[in-house]
C-alpha cells in the first residue's frame, strides 16, 4: 500500500459523524497481549477474546493490554465498554492520523503518540494510543510489525525493576519515554546523512544533493509534526494536578519533556543546516557555471580575432588587378609578420585574463577557523 | 461572476454605516429550510414566508432554520426581529467576507465560518453564519449550490441518532465539525497535487511547475485564512463558561478544535514542502543551464582552435614571392601533419574536459536514505 | 513637496523638548468645523475663532470640532486649554508621524489614527488625532484635502440616525470605523494590481513586474504600519473599563477590531502572494535564459563543426607538390561527399538535441487543479 | 582605534570576576561636569576632584553629575561609595558593551542606554549609564566627543523650564528621551540612503548597491540592538510602582516608550525595504544577463550559418577535375544567388527573433499604481 | 574520536531505561578535585577515593568537588548516595548531550551547562553539570582537558575575595558566570572571521567564502543551542523563591542572565550578517558572470560579422566565368574599401556597447554613508 494511498484512506474517517467507531477496512486484525503484574507476580499472555479482560480487570496491581492492529471495530468498542472509555477517544484510536495530544477524562488519561518507522526508505509514523487509568494501561497500535516497547517488556519480566513495583502511570511514562527516545536513532541517521551531503556539497556537488536535502527536509517535517504537539501536550501534565499522574512520576515526565525539547532542537538545527547546504549547492552551481563560462570566453576571445585575421588573408582580392589589393600577400615577410601579430594578440589577451584573475587566481585562503 | 469582481462587490458593504443590513444586489434570493425536532418527532419543510417561524419558534425542542442565499434584506431583518438578534451580527451575516469568529451575545452565540468549494478550478470559500440559542440554530449561507451539511440532514432524519436527542448546541457543534472536516478532502487533493509536482520536479521539471506551486500556495493561504481564526475563536468556548454551550458538547468541541489544529498543521507542512519544491525547481533550472553551457563550451572550445588552424592555411600568402610565405603548403607531409595536429589538439581538450568532470561524470550516489 | 522631504520635516519635531507645541512651518492653516447636536437639534458651522467654542462648550449633548490643518500653534494650545488637554497629547497632534495609539487620560481618551490617501500615484498616510470626552469629540487632521468622514457628516445631518441620538463615544467609534473601512478600497486596489501582475508574470513577464511588486510591498508595509498598532491599541478598550467608552459602544468597537484584523490578514496574504510572484518572476528569467542559451547552443553546435570542415577544404595545401596534400579536392565525388558528411553531422546533432528534449519537448501538463 | 579592535578590547572586561571595577587601559580620562539646581538657583561647574561632591551631595534639589570618559577606576569607585551604588552596577558602567537595560536597586535605578554616533562613515554606539536617585542623576559616557544632551543643558540654564522645577526622575526621563530622539536623524539618513539606492536600483543598478544595502543592514542591526532592549526595559517602569519614578514622569515615559516603538517600527520597515531592494537588484542582474545573452545569441545565430555558407564556397574542390565539384562557382548567377540566399536566411532569423519578442518587445506597461 | 562518531556514541545513552547510570565505555576515568573552604581556611586536594568525602561532607562552610571525566559509573553513583542525589539527575550527568537546564530538587539544584572548546578547528561543547546544595557544589565535566574555571580557583586561593566568604550558591553563580563569559572569546573570534569574510566578499569573492559562512553558521547554531536554553533556565531562578539561591546571589544571577541575552543577541546579529554576506557573495557571482558574458558577447559580436565578410571574399566564385561573380575582387579599391567597411562595422558596434554602458560604465557612486 503506497504512502499516499494510505494517507487518503485513513483520512476518510475524519468526516464521519464524531463519536462512532468505524474501522479502516484495510486495517490488520488486532492481536491482544496482556501483562498483568505487581512487584511479585507477572502474568503475560496473548488474549484470544476479551472475556478474560472482563474477569481480571481489577485483580492486578497493574494491567497492561497492548492491542496491535485496529481492524476490529467490535473488539475496540467492547474494550471501551469494559474500561468505561469515552466514544470520542475510541474514535480517535481508530483514526490513525491523530496529532499527538493528551486528553484528560474522568478517571483516565487518553494520550496519542506517533512512533517512527522506516517504510520503503522513507520515515513514516505509526499511531500509538494510550489509556492510562489508576490500575490499567491500554495501548493501541496500527499493527505495523515491530515497535519500540520491547525493552519495556524485557524490564517487566525481571522482578526487581522499578517498573514492576511502579504503578500504571509509571508504566505509561515508560512507554512515552520509549517512544520519544525512539526518535533519536532516526535523528542520528538524518544527522549522518546531512554530514555526508555536506561533504559532497563542499567537495563535489552533484544533482542528487537536491533530492537528498529535500528528503531530509520532509523527514524532519514529519518528526517535528510528531514531537512538537507532544511537547505541548506533556507540558500541562507537569504542572497541573491530574488524578492519574502521581508526583513521583511527574519528575520522570519532566525528564521526558526535556527529551522532547531536545528532539525539537535537533530538528530545528538540522533544518537550518539543510537550508544552508541548499544555499551552498546553489552557489556551487553558479560557480561551476562561472568556470565553464570563463573557459568558453577565453577560448572564444583568443581565437575569434585570430580567425578573423586568417579570414582576411584568405580573401581572394586580385593582387594583380591593383597594387592596393592585399599587397601583404606578396610581401617577403608577409606570413611571418602575420603569425607574429597573431601571437601578440593572443599574448595580450592572456595577460588581460591574468590581470582579471581568470587564470591562476591568486587568493589568500580563509586559514584559521579554529577557536580563540 | 469573476472572482475579483465578486471580492470587490462584497467588500463594498464594509464601509456602510455599521449596524445596517444592506444586501449585495447580486446576491441570490434566499431559500429557507426548517428542521424542527425532538427525539421523537421531526418536521422538515421549506418555508415560503416567515409567518410559520413566528408561530412555531418556541414549540420544538430544537429548531434549525437554514437560509441559503442572502438577497433579501427584509427577510433577514425579520428573522433578526423574531429571534431578537443584534444588528451588528445581522450585518456580518450579509457581509460575506467575514473572518471566522465567535461572538458571544446575550442568550445566543454568533459564529462565522467559511466553507470551501471549487470555483473554476480554484478553491474558494463561502460564508456560513450560525446563530446558536437555547433551542434554535439559524444558519445562513451565501447561496452557492451545495454544502457540506447533507450528512447532518441525513442523520437528523433517523430517529435514534445522538443528534436527534441532542440540544441546539450539539447540532451547532455538528455543523462546525462538518465544515472543518470538509477541509480535509481539499487538503488531500492539495497533497496529491504536491506529490505529483514533486515527482515532476525531480524527474522532468517544466515551466508549469511554477504555476502549480503558486496555485497551491494561494489555495493554502485561503484555507489558512479560513481555519486559523476559527481555531482561535473556538478556543475560548472550550474554557470559559458560556450559557449556550453545555459541558457535554464542550468535550466534542475539543475534538473539533483538534481537527482545526490538524488542518493548520497540514497547511504549514504543505507550504514548506511547496517552498522546498520551488527551491528544487530553481536548482534544476540552473543545472539545465549548466548542462547546456557545457555542451556549448565543449563544442566551441574544440572546434574554434581547429577552425583557426584551417583558417591560417586558407590564407593566400604568395608562396612564390618568398620562401618564408607558408612553406608548409608545399611540404610533402603538410596536409597529413596538419590534420594530425588538429586531432591532437582535440584529444587534449577532450582529456581536459574529462578531468574537469564535464564528460562521463563519475560520482558516488547518495544511496541509503532509509532509517537507522 | 516631495515625499521624502515631508518625512524629514515632520520628523524634526520629535527631538524638540517633550510637551511643547511647535508646529511645522509648512503646515497649512487650520480650518475649524463644528457639529453640535442632540437627537433633535443640529448646529453645523465653520468657526472663524475659538470664542464660540469657549461659550458653547458644554451646551450640547455632543460637540464635534474638526480641525483640518495644523499650521497654528496658538489655536491648538487654546483648544487644549479650553478642553483641558494634556500638553503631551497636543504635542502628538502636531507631530504628524505618530504611530496609531490610544492613550487614556483623566476624563478623555486621546487616539491617533492614520488615514490613507493617494499622493502622486503612491499610497501615503495622513494623521487623524481624536480627543474623546464625555460630550465632545475633537478631531485634528493634517490638512490634506479630502477625508473619509463625509459619510458620517451625511448621517449626522439626518435626524433619525443612531449617530444623532448616540453619545460622543459612539461618534468617535464611527470615525474610527470610517478610517478603518477606508483601508479596504486601497487593499482592493492592491489586490487588483497583484492579480494583474500575476497574469503578466505567468503569461509574459517583463521588467516592470519587479517595480510593481516592490511598489505593492511598500504600500503594504505602510498600511500595516497604520493598522497593526491600531489593532493593539483598540484591544484594551474592548476589555478594560474606561470612563469614556460605554458598554453599548464597546460592542461596536469589537466589530471595528474585527475589521482591523481583517486588514492585517489581507496585508499578510498579499505580502505572501507578492513574494510568490517575485519567485515566479525570477524563475521565468531563468527559464528565458535557458531558452536563449539553447538556441545559441544549438546553432553553434550545428554550424561550428560544419564550418570547420569547410575551413579544412579551404586550406591551400598544394595538391601538385604531393599526392598526400588534400587529394580529396581532386576526387570526382569530393564535393558531394563533403556536403553529405556535413548533412549527416547536422542530422546526428539534431537527433541528440531531440533526445535531450531541447526541441519539441513532449511533457505531460499539470491538468486538474480543481477541487476534490 | 579601529572598530574591531575596540570591540575586542571592551569585551575583555566581561570575563573578569563580577563586581570588580577594572577599567579599559585605553579609555580616556574622565571629565566631570555638575549641574546642581532647583527652580531658582543653578550651579554649573566642572569638577577637578570629588571632594565637592561629598560635601554638596544632599544640598540641592537635583544634582546632575555627568562623567565623560571611563579611564579612572578609582574615581568611579569613589563616586559609587559616595552615592552608595552597587558594585555590579559600577562594573556595568565601565564595561561599555552593555545591552540597554533598567535595573531596580534599593533607592535608585540603574539604566544603560546606547547613543549613536558616526565613526569613519559608519554608525557606532556609545554607552550612556544613568543612576537615578531621589535627588541625584549620575550619567557616565564613554568619552567620545559630543553627545545628544546639549539641548537639555540649554534648557537647564533657563529658569522657567519644566526641567528646572522638575525632580531628578524628570531629568532622567529627559536624558532618555534625548537619546531616543537622537536615533531619528540616523534613521532619516538611512531612509534617504535607501531611497537613493532604490532609485539607483530601479534606474541603473550597479555593484555598489550591494555594498550600500549591506551597510544599511548592519547599521539597522546596530540600531535595533540599541533600541529593542530599551523598549523592553522601559516597559516595566510604565506599569510597576518604583520608588524613584513619580506618576507625573510616568506619563512622559509612556511618550518615550512610544518613540522607542516608532524606532523599532522604522528599523523593521527599512529592513524589509532593504531586502526588497536586494531582490530587485538580483533580478536586475538576471535581466542584464538575459539582455547580454540575447545580443550574443542573435549575432551568433545570424552570422554563423552565413559564415558557414561562405566557408563552403571558399573550399578549394577542383572544379576542373569533375563537373560535380562545386559547379556553382562557375555558374553565371552563382555569386548573386549566394548573397540572396544569405540575405534570406538572415531575414528568416530576424523574423524568428521578432516573434519570440527578443527584438522590439511590445508589452503593455503596468500603468496605474495610484489609489482606488 | 571524530565529531560525528562522538555524537553517535553519547546519544546511545538516551534510550536506556531512565534513572540508571550507565557510562559511555569510551569516557575518560574521573579525576576528583576538592576545594573545601570558609573565609579563613582553604583545603585544596586531589581525592583518590570518596572515603574522604563521606567523612568531611558537612565539616566545611562550602565544599566544592569537581569531577573531571565520567568513565566510572560506580563512583558517580557513590557520590550520588553520599549527597543524596536523584537518580534521574545522575543519569543526566553521564549523558553528555543534555540541553542546558535547571532542575529544582528537594534541598539542591541540578544545573546543566555547556562549555565551549575548540576541537580540530571547529567549535564543540563539553557538558558541565552542577549540583548546588546548602553547603556543597558538585561539578562534573566530560573530561576534555582544560576548562574555564581556572580563574575561580585562583580567586578561591586568595583569602579576601567575596568568593571565599560567600556561600555555595555564590560559588555556583561564579561557575555559571565563568561558563557564560567563556562564550565571548568564541563570539569575538566568530565576529573577526565574519569581518574577514566581509572584506573578502566585497573585494575579491572566492569559493572558500561559502564554506567559511557555512562553518560560522554551524558554530553559531551550536552556541545558540548552548545559551538559549540556559537563558530560559536561569529566568525562573531570578523570580521564584528557591531554598538554595539567596537573595544576594540573585542580584548577581540577574547580571549573568543579562550576559546570556547578550550572547543570544550577538549570535542573532552574526547570523543575519552571515546571511547578508551569502547574499552579497551570490550577487557577486552573478556580477562576475555578467562581466564574463559581456566580454564574450563583445568579442563575438565585433568579430563574427567581420569574419563573415572576410569569408564572403574568400569564396571562390569564378570571376572569369561571369561579370556578376564577385567583381569586387577585381576592383581597384576593393581591398581598402572592404577593410574600411569592416572598421566601420566595428566602430558602430563599439558605440552600441558604449551607449548600453557595457564599456566605460559612467555611474554615480553611493558617496556618503556617514551619519546625519
Amino acid at each position: 500500500m503506497s504512502r499516499s494511498k494510505k494517507a487518503r484512506k485513513t483520512n476518510t474517517h475524519v468526516w464521519t459523524a464524531a463519536g462512532t467507531v468505524t474501522v479502516d477496512p484495510g486495517a490488520p486484525p488486532p492481536v491482544m497481549d496482556v501483562f498483568a503484574f505487581d512487584s511479585e507476580e507477572l502474568v503475560e499472555k496473548r488474549l484470544e477474546n476479551i472475556q478474560w479482560l472482563q474477569h481480571h480487570k481489577d485483580k492486578y496491581h497493574v494491567l497492561w493490554v497492548n492491542v496491535d492492529g485496529l481492524g476490529d471495530a467490535g473488539l475496540i468498542s467492547d474494550i471501551g465498554r469494559i474500561f468505561n472509555l469515552h466514544k470520542l477517544a475510541l474514535e480517535d484510536v481508530v483514526q490513525v492520523n491523530q496529532r499527538p495530544k493528551v486528553d484528560i477524562y474522568d478517571g483516565y488519561l487518553f494520550i496519542t503518540l506517533r512512533m517512527l518507522y522506516t517504510h520503503e526508505g522513507r520515515v513514516d509514523t505509526e499511531q500509538l494510543s494510550l489509556f492510562v487509568g489508576k490500575n490499567f494501561l491500554l495501548t493501541f497500535q496500527e499493527g505495523i510489525p515491530g515497535d519500540c516497547l520491547e525493552s519495556i517488556r524485557e524490564r517487566l519480566r525481571k522482578v526487581s525493576t522499578r517498573l514492576r513495583s511502579g504503578s500504571a502511570d509509571f508504566l505509561a511514562y515508560s512507554v512515552i519515554d520509549a517512544v520519544v527516545d525512539g526518535y533519536f536513532p532516526f535523528l542520528e541517521h538524518l544527522g549522518e546523512r546531512l554530514e555526508t551531503l555536506e561533504n559532497e556539497v563542499l567537495l563535489q556537488p552533484c544533482k542528487e544533493v537536491v533530492r537528498g536535502i529535500h528528503d531530509i527536509k520532509r523527514d524532519l517535517l514529519l518528526i517535528r509534526r510528531a514531537v512538537w504537539p507532544l511537547r505541548e501536550a506533556i507540558n500541562p501534565l507537569l504542572r497541573e494536578e491530574t488524578p492519574v499522574i502521581t508526583p513521583e512520576t511527574r519528575v520522570f515526565l519532566r525528564d521526558c519533556y526535556d527529551h522532547c525539547i531536545q528532539v525539537v532542537d535537533l530538528v530545528e538545527t538540522y533544518r537550518e543546516l539543510g537550508s544552508s547546504l541548499m544555499d551552498i549547492y546553489l552557489s556551487s552551481l553558479s560557480n561551476k557555471m562561472n568556470e565553464v563560462m570563463k573557459v568558453l570566453t577565453m577560448i572564444t576571445t583568443i581565437f575569434v580575432p585570430l580567425t578573423f585575421i586568417a579570414g582576411v588573408y584568405g580573401m581572394n582580392f586580385n593582387t594583380e588587378k591593383s597594387p592596393l589589393n592585399m599587397p601583404e600577400l606578396n610581401a617577403h615577410y608577409g606570413y611571418p609578420i602575420c603569425l607574429l601579430v597573431m601571437a601578440l594578440i593572443a599574448a595580450v589577451e592572456l595577460w588581460f585574463f591574468y590581470t582579471r584573475g581568470w587564470i591562476f587566481e591568486k587568493r589568500e585562503k580563509v586559514h584559521s577557523h579554529g577557536g580563540p
